[in-house]
């Protein structure tokens, strides 16, 4: 008999707090919906009144299978509830469920308030109380309540109890400052549940101050909170708020949790959580995490010889789940401490089948040791180093031909007197025999310089011939530069990473002295790998 | 009466396999000394004969106080010890302590190494003593121990007792996956020590898959073990290994640990956590992940407006430290407050004293939040900040004005048929009221292409009258580039340090779009910061 888990995001309110970031009323809707498809419980859309993207968000909130709550704080003291002007607000969404915040510390009532303790005990019973006699569902965040049960247990009990007995349907014991550990979590939930409160009514909400937010919510789920509060990908005030995006797969895949609880996630909904979590990064103009527990692009990257070895007899050897069970994908990267074996696992993935023993494989390893000795690094460049690999067996066809390019950067004074800056870049490519030449400049639609290497992306791509379709949908998405040791010189090392319509994302690298001409490098990779993948008719024509 | 716990640092080791990390031997080193600084037991330096520059480290190994550990794996079967080439390797870097991985997982033993279980033990046991024999310190990694416990806790709790046995310090108990939870790893800790381990011999590695490695180390330390291995930055394989930066705070300064046990670390060293941490990323050219436990720039940021209104009364009600404490600092928007006095000191550290309450010191906090909403970042570049400073206060004479530049960047092939590339700068520049215009071209005594920016570089200086000379002994000593967030669209930010006769060093940012744009404003500032400190007779003559 499993016992219900609910999860509350709070993505749009508490992730909203984190430095840097503030949502559109259209982004707040579009991750709505990936919540709501992803099956939590609650979405805490934001608070009414206080900001106005969050009474817009209401104003046109989607229509959602998760319960929409909208969130405020306790009733001010001195006026009733309903002449309350904030909480009138925030009930003025209309959401099916309402979540105040109020004070359960004794120390923040008189000291931040400034009110008595027994008051601040009435403003929550009769917010609660106004909240239920509207018909609506109430929740009570008890704010700092962690500290405020070791300051003043008797008191932090009694803020959690005026909500409940007003009919809260549930009080979420916060560790607002994230300081608390996860055996104190543990420790204090178990003596409120024997003081009383059933478990059932209790909702846990922790920070990541100490890196515990993950283990402080499954510590208090250990024992008897129902309710966790999270957000997608650990956004938040300072250091965030308990990732759900690690909560959701360690709740449903981990055991005790996976036989004893059963959550409102749909069957499926797990695949499509590294899908999820990169649409979030996507919004925020974020470069994922990489190593993000589950989800990041590393968390399943074997890049240790031994343990790449292994992974071939046996992936569970050294992975604690099956990447696709989250959406995610094993990598095995290529460096200077992998082997044979290594490699063709790689190969295969790329879908380059190599028989054990083929003396392509030596080479292969040997020229990708000498390139990196010259600076680069197929780590993270894995679609650069397909290409290598490729070329090393003769299955690399050659699509076009760059004869040269020229690319010239000016700034100077402009006719108002200001310093404008203009780049422009001459590419001469030969495609099925015919010399092509394409010029373009680096102002974007507004008119501002995006500089030479866009520039130079630009007038590459502007003329392929028969190839120049199969590229309309390739965006850049990011451009890392590094300085780095090539022989005895210092060489610029760019990784470009690339996009696609299919949502297919790859990286090339590219290295020289000479920035630009790094940069084209690791361009024309990119876009030979792109050609490789959906250029197959054309190239059969070649 | 405190115990004492022992820290032991693998950032050289199992930080090395994140993906895209490879560090030079002067990077192993520079690390080794931080690490050292910081107060950590053991330093692991890497896989001797595994890796060329692990190999190198340990031949110019520094001078520490902590104990550097080389490590390796236990004997191969059908050999001895002392026959075993992988491990003689290890033996022959010299180091006081020595840590060999095992297996303690019958299924590993089995399909990994395809031996029987009681060969593994002897491997592990004629390992050990081989070591012990020799005069070193031996550490067992026992890999895979929590999967191998829950599978066959009889066969791990063997390998565990055969390395004791032959005479190791410590075993260390590793959850090599990452997938076991704090309250198994707190079980499994406990019934290891009822069965006769003894917890001031065991030690604890964890890995972050399920974002719990910190909380899975202090688990097992709450029941025994007394040695923690980690990383700076939580670098590892996948997701990471557990987080030194967040432990060491954590042990430090949060209860019971901090008055149960004593660690290495030297009073005053926590107050340098956070330019240790920001140090390892400048090496990896990676941006510090803001939202870092303790140690972020967001750590002690404050968006909440109801936060913020609180922290001004007391800080302590919206923060679990003091952030001086690692070396932070308090964030708050809006707030000059606290601004304004660690500007003046920053001020001073420049030599420029400014009376408390000057509006000027508000002018320049508004310039510089401006500027970093553009993309510009004044934490490193200490130079441009001063400049910046210098510029509000009316103390920044103008020493020459940039009219325009051009700068062409070509890439054909040459007259033997092979790909060349070749850039070429024209500076104009005004100087005492005369124009002067200059050009370079990219090549250096070699032949060889050094890139635009280095024609740049070469032009602006070629003619600047009688500043010329001043400028001789200046050159450029590193030069990062970053892809950041300017307003809404991306844009380029690169640091320069630069160096001169005197063997100053300073360091400068430019912010464009246009990457060559940006490293020329960061090449005038360094040339202005280098004019003012030499060119004060020449200033006054103006």
């Amino acid at each position: 008999m499993t016992e219900r888990l609910y999860l509350y995001d709070t993505t749009l309110r508490d992730g909203q707090q984190t430095q840097g970031v503030q949502f559109s009323t259209s982004e707040k809707k579009q991750i709505a919906q990936a919540l709501d498809d992803l099956g939590v419980d609650y979405i805490e859309g934001g608070w009414p009144g206080a900001n106005p993207t969050d009474s817009a968000f209401f104003d046109e909130a989607p229509d959602t299978r998760a319960t929409l709550t909208a969130f405020g704080m306790t009733k001010r003291a001195g006026r009733s509830a309903a002449n309350d002007d904030v909480l009138a607000a925030v009930m003025n969404a209309g959401t099916k469920s309402v979540c105040l915040v109020g004070k359960s510390h004794d120390y923040h009532v008189t000291t931040a308030l400034g009110i008595s303790l027994e008051e601040n005990l009435d403003n929550i019973a009769q917010s609660v109380t106004h909240i239920v006699a509207q018909g609506r569902e109430a929740l009570f965040d008890a704010e700092h309540f962690f500290d405020g049960y070791k300051a003043n247990p008797g008191y932090a009990l009694a803020a959690c109890r005026a909500a409940l007995e007003a009919g809260a349907r549930w009080v979420v014991l916060c560790d607002t400052n994230g300081g608390t550990l996860p055996h104190e979590v543990h420790r204090i939930v178990s003596e409120v549940i024997a003081a009383g409160l059933p478990g059932d009514h209790l909702g846990i909400h922790t920070h990541n101050d100490t890196e515990n937010a993950v283990g402080c919510s499954l510590a208090a789920v250990d024992a008897g909170v129902r309710q966790i509060q999270g957000t997608l990908n650990g956004l938040g005030e300072r250091c965030g708020n308990a990732n759900l995006t690690t909560l959701i797969p360690t709740l449903l895949l981990k055991e005790p949790y996976a036989s004893t609880y059963e959550t409102g996630v749909p069957q499926g909904a797990l695949a499509r959580l590294t899908t999820v979590s990169r649409m979030l990064d996507e919004i925020l103009n974020r470069v994922p995490q990489k190593q993000a527990a589950y989800v990041g692009a590393s968390a399943f990257a074997h890049k240790a010889g031994l343990h790449a070895s292994a992974i071939l007899k046996d992936p569970s050897t050294y992975e604690h789940i099956e990447p696709a069970v989250v959406g995610n994908s094993r990598i095995i990267p290529m460096s200077n401490q992998a082997g044979q074996s290594n490699l063709r696992r790689r190969l295969a993935e790329a879908g380059i089948e190599v028989e054990k023993g083929d003396p392509a494989l030596g080479r292969i390893l040997e020229r990708v040791k000498e390139r990196e000795t010259e600076g680069y690094s197929y780590d993270t460049a894995q679609a650069s180093f397909e290409l290598l690999a490729r070329d090393e067996l003769g299955q690399m066809p050659q699509f076009f031909e760059v004869k040269r390019y020229k690319v010239t950067v000016e700034r100077r004074k402009n006719k108002y007197d200001r310093m404008v800056s203009l780049s422009e870049a001459v590419v001469v490519v030969k495609v099925d025999g015919e010399k092509l030449l394409s010029v373009s400049e680096s102002l974007d639609e507004t008119g501002s310089d995006r500089g030479p290497v866009n520039a130079l992306a630009k007038a590459l791509r502007k003329d392929l011939g028969r190839y120049s379709k199969v590229l309309d949908d390739m965006r850049l998405v990011d451009f890392k530069v590094r300085i780095t040791q090539g022989g005895t010189e210092a060489v610029t090392r760019v990784i470009i990473d690339s996009e696609d319509g299919k949502g297919r994302r790859w990286s090339t690298v590219g290295v020289s002295p000479n920035i630009l001409d790094a940069s084209f490098d690791a361009l024309l990779d990119a876009m030979n790998w792109k050609l490789l993948r959906d250029a197959a008719e054309v190239v059969d024509a070649v």
